[in-house]
């Protein structure tokens, strides 16, 4: 069972992707093959990279692909479409190829993240919702690996389903933040369908559902007596919450051989009651029980309150990381690179734009990451055109594209392509890993960026370089432009 | 069809939900009669007020709530529940009351948007789908309408489905977009299962997909000559955008007699390029060519760009709308606010904290909005006990319940209570209405506010006030807390 068995997204297009398509069936254009390039071109919250998530459900979508007779009711009725159009679309399925380089991977600006090779309308349709599948779980994968680096090895949970913008977003959304290194979520439903384990244990509901708050904790203790957590904030902390919390863990727990226990807080400053809820379980005695807290935490506050002092096991982050509201968009675009003329030659094509930054990267491409023999740290990463190939053998002088005077000449390295197939003529010819094997292998790939990557403020600019072949052609494309 | 008539979203629940649940269960307090509220502490973005949006799919959901075989085989497996409860949940289904605004009305913080009362197991399982669901409707209906209003009576479309948080995001945002008063989608699923008109012409690779650009507008003009939109920026707006689709309109659409058409830009500074094309166009004598923009538009950059005078028609807003970008959470909780009693009393509770901002307004209440009768605009909210009554036929002094000592007399007045019955005993009571009605309802009711409540800098804040009685047991609860 998956969130995408149960709706048919393919009716989830922009509209203009059903004109254009009418327009090329109409032209004699459908058989075209298009290549269309899936990159984004700036880091969230100002960061050095980017974790690329959300291809297992681009899979599911690609394969579910097809327009329902309701669907094709729908559009006859908007007078728009042409009746072969409309047969067409009856009859539709994906037959192109797909590569894309695999959920968990660090991701740098203007690199194809997914690349598309299809006839021009099944490219075309497919557009909005590769977007924003992407785009939200590498968001969400992007941000919660910030906050768990943030934690520095204490457990990150995430916690936010109720402030999700949508239950999508709090499905995935915890499979993204699960992928980016969350430890847990507590949406139930993201652990029956993905495996995310989920846990919680009480909210002030409980606690007020009682006559004094004692008795709502010695219950819960009862219940649940093996790791139960409290939640020690519904009247006052210090003074009623975790003297009745230590009460209950000795009279119901003690008896009973039980260390393991902990407390939550979700409200007040954080530095200043764990540091003092700290002291008072360990003067109890209860020095296995965990500190957990949440209340609008993000990367920024768990750095500043570590540094503070405060002792802290567990995080629980809510809206914060379920929304990435520091800068809730990942702005991954889908841009024509490349078209086949009749005799099979790739045409390169450039999208030119007033602002410079929108300027794309033409052409049917291979991305590579440089890795350092020595260290194993990702040393540049390397687009070419896709006839080219790269020895590692020796050595290769690379330069920056937008200050091509800025040469470095890379040596001892393994170059390693990043994308892989998926689809060849609309078969699946991947092996789609486990979520548990994608956030090992995210978590083993974030580390081979150099901590000068990876710092918050004012990252290192990683090197994503192109081939003096493909620099030629954008250069060309860009000088001749005069359409 | 509906989005949630495809997945159940039962399992949608954080997990402490479940194991609260199995507690109430265990304790014997699984028939308690619990009262819960629906309130949002702050208007986003620094706003006055905010849309209630998201109800036709709370009572959806609440009408498919069941778990399955495999959700109680899932839950079987945590090992924590107990078969007596195991057995409940497989014969659960909501028998309780809701009371609800109805969505599109103007709500303001701390004042019960939804009521629940229920069964404690009921009332606590169904938390985070109705927070997710009227957090998120509610987030984007909201700023959807400080967009529009921006506008000043230009059109509005929702362009965002590709940077949504996931596919629920971009379907029933577009759906809330629509009720704060958008005129429009690009997503073309939120048409067909809502109603919400969608439309679109060309991206960049229609144009890219021709040898000219010339030729990619006067095909798309052959194709589809009432109206056509031409996307201008692919090249260069003003030396061959613009050119290029005045001559497509004179080739084609003027042989023709059609006048309607339009350009779009999606780049470059949209001041000076929209002055500019209204001139190239109205030198042409195409006064009729209605001129779109979209790029990273909200309501400050609107504002903004149309006090210099820009020429625009009609606005694309994507990513900053559907996101809400500019502060992507809509706060709202969901608070125990009184459980009854075996007798049938009903006994107010209240949730007090270190933050005092989240200290809540306890009890079963209910809600009243007073109109002037003069001007027809909205005075006051009043927050009484479910049991007392608001006599509009003569003078009322109330109170801010923060600073005691201003009052205020409000006479001829007349009070409307602003929840209404959706559920009683579990069975629809309520007659949704249509999303057409709701906008409608929407636009009607921002109308009854006074425009220092709806700007964007400092707003007035809006009164709602308490009766004496409720703060008389609010301030009680306060003072005798020390459990």
């Amino acid at each position: 069972m998956t969130v995408n068995d149960k709706l048919n997204l393919t009716m989830l297009c922009d509209f203009y992707e059903l004109t254009m398509s009418n327009g090329y069936f109409t032209k004699g254009y459908k058989d075209r093959i298009c290549y269309f390039d899936v990159f984004y071109r700036q880091c969230p919250d100002g960061g050095g990279f980017a974790i690329a998530a959300g291809l297992e459900q681009v899979i599911q979508y690609v394969q579910d692909l097809h327009f329902s007779a309701e669907d094709i009711e729908y559009l006859r009725g908007r007078n728009l479409f042409g009746e072969d159009f409309l047969a067409y679309l009856a009859d539709f399925r994906f037959t192109g190829d797909i590569w894309a380089v695999p959920e968990g991977t660090p991701v740098f600006p203007k690199e194809p993240i997914i690349t598309v090779r299809a006839p021009s309308i099944q490219a075309q349709l497919i557009e909005t919702y590769i977007l924003l599948c992407i785009n939200h779980q590498s968001l969400i994968a992007t941000k919660a690996n910030r906050v768990v680096r943030a934690a520095q090895g204490r457990k990150v949970l995430e916690f936010g389903s109720r402030r999700a913008q949508g239950a999508d977003a709090a499905i995935l959304g915890a499979r993204a933040a699960y992928i980016g290194g969350c430890h847990g979520t507590a949406c139930t439903i993201s652990d029956q369908l993905f495996g995310v384990r989920a846990g919680g244990t009480m909210a002030h509901a409980w606690v007020q559902m009682f006559d004094t708050e004692y008795e709502a904790f010695k219950t819960y203790c009862q219940i649940y007596p093996e790791n139960p957590t409290l939640l020690v904030d519904t009247y006052n902390t210090l003074k009623s919450g975790i003297p009745n919390a230590i009460r209950a863990f000795n009279e119901v727990l003690k008896p009973l051989g039980y260390t393991k226990c902990g407390i939550r807080l979700d409200s007040g400053d954080m530095t200043y009651l764990t540091k003092k809820a700290r002291k008072m379980l360990d003067d109890a005695g209860w020095t296995e029980c965990q500190i957990s807290v949440s209340n609008s935490l993000d990367e920024y506050i768990i750095q500043d309150i570590l540094r503070q002092g405060a002792q802290i096991d567990v995080f629980g982050v809510g809206e914060r990381l379920i929304t990435a509201k520091s800068e809730p968009v990942f702005g991954g675009v889908y841009k024509l690179v490349a078209v086949e003329k009749e005799d099979g030659t790739v045409q390169p094509k450039i999208k030119i734009s007033e602002n410079v930054g929108k300027i794309t990267n033409p052409h049917y491409k291979k991305l590579y990451r440089f890795f350092g023999n020595d260290t194993g740290k990702a040393i540049a990463d390397y687009l070419c055109v896709y006839d080219e190939t790269v020895d590692d053998s020796g050595e290769l002088e690379i330069f920056d594209p937008e200050a091509t005077w800025k040469t470095k000449t890379v040596y001892d390295f393994n170059a390693k392509e990043l994308q892989v197939p998926i689809f060849k003529d609309g078969q699946l010819v991947y092996d789609c890993p486990t979520l548990e094997q994608i956030r090992t292998y995210c978590l083993e790939q974030v580390d081979t960026l150099w901590d000068e990557v990876k710092r918050f403020d004012n990252p290192h600019s990683y090197y994503v370089d192109l081939s003096k072949k493909l620099w030629d052609i954008k250069y060309g494309l860009l000088k001749g432009n005069n359409k």
